[in-house]
Order: C-alpha cells, then structure tokens, then sequence
C-alpha cells in the first residue's frame, strides 16, 4: 500500500473511531497503528567528489539509502557531487552558513580555517583507522572534533576512512634521503611538510593535472591514495615504482551536518544519522581494503615494482614529523591540544596493537 | 508530547478533516503528518554472556538501544543474559525453534550441528576481522553463512569480532615444540584441534572452573580472548606467560534472527536490524581494542610477561592447519565449500594487507 493511500485509510478509521458506530475489530485496528512524531525532512548533502565516484562516493549514496530506508522516507539525503550547488572545496563553509544542510569531505582540506583541522584527518606515522577510532570515541578525539567545529556551527561523524594509504608513485627508485633532495612530487598536508623536510619540493597540483605533469616530468612523483583509486588515474604507466605508506596511515573522511539544523532534528532522525554513518564508516573501510585488493592483482600484470622506502628515510620522517608538531604546536594552541590528545591515545594503544594485529600480521 | 496523546490528536484532527469544516492550518497540519506502517514489535533476544559481560554483552545492550531510538520505540529488543529465558549455549536451538526471535553468540559452538559453522567465526592463522568482513560482503561469506543458517530457519548478521585474540596463559615458558608434548590446555575449537596435531592435549572446562584448574596445576595453560576479558579471570595471578595471538586472529559474533519472524518485520525494521548490526559491530571491535590496551597496561604492572611461541611452532602450527582444514574437508561437503571460499579470498586479500597494514604496522 502506498503511504498516501495509507493516510487516507488511517484517517477513515481515526474518523469512525471517534465518531462510534465502529466494530471492535476496526477500533483495534486504529489502536495498533503507530503514529512516528518524525515529519517529512529532506538534507542537502554536497561532497567533495565526482558523480558515481567509487567507495568514497558511492559510500554516501548508500548512506542516503540507508537513511531512507531507516526512516521509511521520512528523512531523505539528497546527495551532489562537487560543484553542482557548490564546489568541491565550499562545501565547508556552505553548511556552516546553511546554504547546505551537510558534506562529505575531509577535514585536512580545512587546515586553512585552524591548522588543528588537519589532524581531524590522521597523521603521518601515527595511528591508523582503528585507533584513530578509538581515539575519537574512548580517547577524547570527538569531544575536541566537536568544540572546535561548533565554532563553525558544524557538527561532525566519521565518515569512512581510506585505510593505509599507498606512499606514492615514482619515476626513479628511491634509495636513499639523497635521492629526495630536490625531488618534485605532489604531496599535500601534513606528509607534504615532512616531505618537505626531508629536501622534497612537494606541488599542489589539481587531480586533473597530474597524469600529465608526471608522464612530462615536470613532477618525479605523486602520491594519490591506494590501488582501487590510484590505477583510474593511469599512473602506472608513467611512474612504475609504487611505494609502501606512512604518510597516510589512514585517513578519517568527515560527514558533517549544519549543527542548527542537526539539533532541529527529531530524535529518531538523529539516532538514524549517527548509526548510519558508523555503518556506511565500516563499510566504506571494508569496501576500501576490497578494491585495493582487486586493484593490486591487476596492477601487478602491468610491470610495476612495489618497493618499501629505506629504513633510513622512514626513520627521518619520524624525526621530521615531530618537527613539524612542534612547530605547528607553537603556532596554533589548539593544534597543540589535539596533537596532544592524540599522542597520548597513541602511547596506550600502542602496544596492544604492536602485541595483536602487528604481530599476528607478521606470522601468520 | 506523549505518543498516546498525539495519536488521539491525530485522529482528531484526521477526522476534522475527512469531515470538512476545517481550517487550511488544520489541513496543512494533518497531511504533514507522517504515519508510520511498522506496528510496535518487541523481540527476544537472548545471549551466551552473563548480564552486563563487558563489550560482548553490553554491545547488544546498545544495539537494543539503537534499535529503540532509531525506531522511536517501534521496535523493541528485550535482551535476556544466558540462563534468564535459556541456557548459554541452547539460544541457536531455542531461535531455530522460534522459542526465541534472536541470538548474539559465537558461531563457533555451533560446529556439532555443522563443521561449517565453525569457519564463521574464523580460522587459525587465517583471516583478521577487516579481511573477514571483505570475504562476508565481497567475497560469499554472507551467502554461504545465510545458506547453510537457512537449514536452520536462521539469519545471520555479524555482530562484532574480537580482534585478534592472545595466545593464552601459561605456566611455564615454551621454548621449542617439545615444550609442547603432552602439555595440558583449555584450548577448544579449530584452535585446539591444530594444537592437538602439535601434541598438546586440548581440556574443555567451563569457564568457572578453569582458575582453579591452572592454579592447582590440572591444566599447565588456558587461553580465553584478550587482556579486557582475561584480566577479569585473574589468570596472571597463576600464569605468568602470556603468549601472543594465531589461532583467533578476528572471531566474528553473531547476531542471528529466526528467519520467518526477520521476513516477517517490516522494511524499516529490518533496515534498522541491519544497519544497527553494521554499528554494533564496529563499535564493539573498536571498544575490544581500547579495553585491550587499557587492560594491557594494568597487566604489564603485575609481573607477567609477553612471549611470542617460537617460530618452528607457529610454521608447525601453519602445516597442522592445512591437516586439520583437509580432514574436516573430507569429512563434511559443507566445511569443504566455506574453507574454499574462504582460502580463495584470503589470497586475494593478503597482498593488499601485507604491503599496507601489516607493512606499515611494522615500519612505524
């Protein structure tokens, strides 16, 4: 039966039941309809990818279904790609205006607004998805997440996380901290500062571009994010050494709401976004690790080399990212107190993981 | 405003309307009125843990509670601790007869009914929990469990995993396979039968009994989950070895409803059993990590200490898997189509995890 026809009916029986003259079966029948407080409400959500955009696009059409089927389509997510109400990179300050009720984005783009922002994200050579997890539930991540987003009347979940990102795609094999002086890659955020660090000249370049500025040389390298997404940008056909990561162990993608608009929500339709996002979270990971995988097999019939970096350049990008906390700590306060907040989750979840899941992947 | 009383509103104001004489607001008022088809459903869902049992059981008294909010209490789960409605370990029976609508336990105490079934919630040396839910969603798990659960009138939804579980507890340290020989170990499942290949002989003790058995020197070693859950038992107290994790490197729970009474929930409950499912099982594998870490620290203060077995028993270890895995593959039609399934997709999946969270987890 349709909902509208529905109504009608529920209406009919609500009219005899009030008025009497109804048999017992029909006032039983109007007793056990439940009657949900929740009104029709319709969000605009923009992200920050192309249409049909795979995991990470495709992630938040599936938690537009969900929320559809949830609420029974009292609550509907229209979604759009970037730059159909807005561009990729507005959709911050679009639904902390209200031109949009939410986005789906990540937060290192919005380092411009607080330097903090970027750790809403991960950082190098720190935790990866399940720890930043932790973290944000039992270590005080979201309570900081939030204090400093309300600021911006934003109301931010997790939305999905990409898992270890791959390190980059080179032209020549990297064999020793010699070997990046001068080196031209494109590699933004906080990797980017610790590149930079290590004698790298990172590039921002748009997605657009950089097929072309590796295949001409004008870039030695680029990073991108891991097989699934990496091999539509072609890239091994131009740079065939592709490295293991560590600048991006695993990157926390935001889905974050209009925080008046969030608040003027019913109760059911709150509870119905927050556990959604922790489904459509999981699965995006998982969808993550799939199509990496998938990736990965074909990528290894086309002639590249996976490599790791050496040892001694990991351990300088250690050195150099506590450069680079340092001091961002002293230009920013509250980079300073997420940074700490972090560290100290970090230093207790650790060792369970180095004792469980590193070590068992190790073994087995 | 109570629902009681906003249902005689409705109705109320219904009738206005299907009488005329109503005002335009009174008409906006009614059509923007969402009437909800799900009738008010409760379910009874019984589990194997004792009530409040931390993370395992207080994880399905979230779910409950994320069904009722996202619901608007239309869907009711009343969560029975073991023994309450039935015993720990006959919820599988009691759902399948639809004495009960739903269970949350491990799979694995169901492989006298089916070998199969111990394979969903994992294998030795196998399979982590992120790999585990890729071979579920992408790989046939779901169909498979679903399938062979049907047999039972079942329908099965992960819900959670435990990560990787520690080796156990022990009294004396193990040193070579010899050490090994004769060695008495609580230590059921697939588990337990590699471990009898490896000459250990594998004790079943109900969990009350087994502090007392290592203290008295009955049993020379348990294992149980992790440190969140062992600490409680108080193992270190009389064991001071404790081994790190291979033979459960990710158990699933389950979350299993009679199969007539899911098909009979409307399409937003269901939805919302689903999507909750999917919640509940991040949540719980991310709360089992913070509490190992947590408990890991405590323990690390009362003079045990981390071993890992040596690696001719964990190579013996892999050898007496592929054994255990042939045997019960001649054994059952069924257990031979899940191991299958199960070895195609952790060859796909490992490449992927052995140059991105097992590579970086160990260059950090």
């Amino acid at each position: 039966m349709k909902r509208r026809n529905f109504l009608k009916v529920t209406a009919a029986t609500a009219a005899a039941a009030t008025l009497g003259g109804c048999t017992r079966e029909q006032i039983e029948g109007s007793k056990s309809i439940h009657v949900n407080r929740q009104r029709k409400v319709t969000l605009k959500l923009a992200t920050s990818w192309p249409a049909n955009f795979p995991i990470m696009g495709t992630g938040v059409d599936r938690f537009a279904k969900m929320v559809n089927e949830m609420s029974g389509g009292t609550l509907k997510i229209k979604v759009y790609p970037k730059n159909i109400l807005v561009p990729a990179l507005a959709v911050f300050d679009a639904t902390s205006s209200g031109q949009i009720d939410a986005f789906h984005s990540g937060p290192y783009y919005w380092k411009g607004k607080d330097p903090a922002f970027a750790l809403f994200s991960g950082a190098p050579l720190r935790m990866v998805a399940s720890e930043l997890n932790g973290w944000m539930n039992y270590g005080g991540g979201y309570d900081l997440w939030r204090e400093l987003y309300a600021k911006y009347n934003l109301y931010p979940f997790i939305g999905g996380n990409t898992g270890v990102q791959m390190g980059g795609w080179f032209r020549k094999p990297i064999e020793s901290l010699e070997d990046l002086k001068g080196l031209k890659m494109r590699i933004p955020g906080l990797g980017g500062e610790v590149m930079a660090k290590l004698g790298v000249n990172p590039i921002l370049l748009p997605a657009g571009e950089i097929y072309t500025a590796l295949e001409r040389g004008t870039i030695d390298a680029t990073e991108w994010v891991g097989p699934a997404l990496d091999i539509r940008m072609g890239f091994y056909k131009v740079a065939k050494y592709y490295y293991t990561g560590w600048h991006e162990p695993g990157s926390i993608l935001e889905l974050t709401f209009n925080k008046t608009r969030f608040d003027s929500l019913g109760d059911e339709h709150k509870a119905i976004i927050r556990y959604a996002s922790e489904a459509m979270s999981a699965q995006m990971y998982t969808e993550f690790m799939d199509q990496n995988a998938r990736a990965l097999k074909k990528l290894k019939n086309m002639n590249i080399q996976v490599l790791d970096f050496p040892k001694e350049i990991i351990e300088a990008a250690k050195r150099a990212m506590l450069e680079v906390a340092k001091s961002q700590s002293e230009k920013s306060a509250d980079f300073k107190r997420v940074f700490h907040s972090m560290e100290e989750y970090y230093r207790l979840v650790k060792p369970w993981t180095d004792i469980s899941e590193a070590k068992y992947l190790s073994i087995r």
